[in-house]
């Protein structure tokens, strides 16, 4: 089974049961709205490539782990989606939960959807507490105060904000939370493989701002041209284009090396590998280039907004 | 120390070591202002008294627990408060946190705070990783999914709802919680503690209802006459004024029946008398039922809104 498919299988199954019965149906409705959308899974994915690095000897904690990642992420979506901030109508190509629902159930769901991460976890912990406390531990960190991607987001509200601080803390944190969760659900020390969580992080931030500015929103599945719109710190904004293509991938090479020895190093280095090319396709990548050698700064199918 | 005294000093501690270092200082604020601002501490005060009758084998566990479910209370009055719900412009005599700092911040405080729940436990458990867990998917199970007090604020949302259903998970699930998670902080067992927190949870919520037609918006800190405003289920609107004073006393009853044989079930009738008096003064009663019998539907000092 691919890391795709067991992602999308262990979210329908702890999904289900988390939301337990009884619940209002019209908040479980717009919480599946925002969960199942055609996500790309990153995180659950790198979360689970990691515990197979690690021997995945409890896949049921991994999975759990990896589902708690992914309902955080999406809950951030939802409230990063609404009017107070970005005020988006569209999301992976469909309307965004406020939209769909209502601002109220918005606000609600991605409430639920945190509070919902803890109970998967605390559901498939069996009798593993300890491994369980640290799980739950390494997941705070990636999401709250001081440094996770509830912070990150509200460096935008302050008048100075460093971007490398921004950054890790808006998308780097959750990226490390997911390498770690894998090491920590298999008994293994996180340590190691805190550094391939920070680059894979940065470099998901930067491929965003990247493509913020050179895809239109139909290839985007969610509204283009945000970080100038809402005058966000943007590395392709503080770089140039060109100056950003190769900032990912000096990110990208540095996840790489970063990955310890392990038997399943060419696994998780190919994984990586595929999840870049993805997010700045080689071919995206020419074309800006050729654009920017040409003297073109706008280009019929291009939105290139430059500092 | 008293009971208020106890929550005051643990919620002062486990804040700052639950921010951190380095955190965005305005989220922070907002946080600050959301959680100091002079509540009555109800929650946190009664699992405190349960685990004092309990024992309080972990003074530190239960006050973290304490502290968790005040934070978790504060989180949604201020997602309560913004424009989407409430729309309310002041709480607890002060600026609301959105008006006070912005939505955005108001947004992410909210978050942030349920993760610091989460986190202010995680940092207290020590070696009782049991324990923990326990009090970890105790307290959501107050918060989320199916019937947690984020599910209560839902049915708002929902064309149909049952008052009972309602008014249970909007506020008695946090009491519930409360009353649970004093017993288990001290290693005992919670069940015996669920109907006090339940009975007081929906005396709590039919006093809310009686003082929201009752008192003006000066007495009360916050808007008043906001369950007819916002079409919500009420027991004041339901029963009527009188009804619902007498299913109050009613249930302020089942609670002190229902606190277990222990050597503190004095101590902890006592606080519970004492803060049913403080939600619904006896003088406030008898001046409800004067102006009853006399025939007058409105009165200069009071906001009488009968079905």
């Amino acid at each position: 089974m691919s890391l795709m498919a067991r992602t999308e299988h262990a979210l329908a199954r702890h999904f289900e049961a988390a939301c337990g019965s009884g619940a209002p149906p019209r908040l479980v409705e717009a919480m599946r709205h925002a969960v199942f959308s055609g996500g790309a899974r990153i995180r659950p994915q790198l979360c689970m490539a990691v515990a197979v690095a690690c021997g995945d000897t409890q896949p049921e904690l991994t999975d759990a782990a990896a589902v708690a990642l992914e309902l955080m992420h999406c809950a951030s979506l939802v409230h990063d989606d609404l009017p107070a901030f970005d005020d988006a109508d569209i999301r992976r190509g469909q309307p965004t939960v406020h939209k769909a629902f209502s601002e109220p159930l918005a606000l609600l769901a991605g409430d639920a959807l945190i509070v919902m991460a803890y109970r998967v976890m605390l559901q498939a912990a069996g009798g593993h507490h300890q491994r369980l406390a640290l799980l739950m531990d390494n997941l705070t960190r990636g999401v709250g105060l001081p440094a996770g991607i509830v912070a990150g987001q509200a460096w935008e509200c302050e008048s100075a904000a460093d971007l490398s601080q921004y950054q890790r803390a808006k998308t780097g944190a959750l990226f490390v939370s997911a390498t770690c969760a894998g090491a920590i659900s298999s008994g293994s020390d996180p340590a190691p493989w805190s550094l391939l969580g920070e680059s894979l992080g940065e470099a998901y931030q930067v491929a965003d701002d990247i493509r913020d500015v050179m895809v239109d929103a139909d290839s985007l599945g969610k509204p283009a041209g945000q970080d100038v719109l809402h005058a966000r710190p943007s590395a392709a904004r503080a770089l140039g284009l060109e100056g950003a293509i190769a900032h990912f991938q000096r990110l990208i090479a540095n996840a790489a090396a970063s990955i310890p020895a392990c038997a399943c190093r060419d696994m998780v280095r190919q994984w990586g590998q595929r999840e870049a090319e993805r997010l700045v396709p080689p071919a995206l990548c020419e074309q800006a280039r050729r654009k920017q050698a040409a003297g073109a700064r706008t280009a019929p199918q291009l939105r290139l907004v430059l500092p």
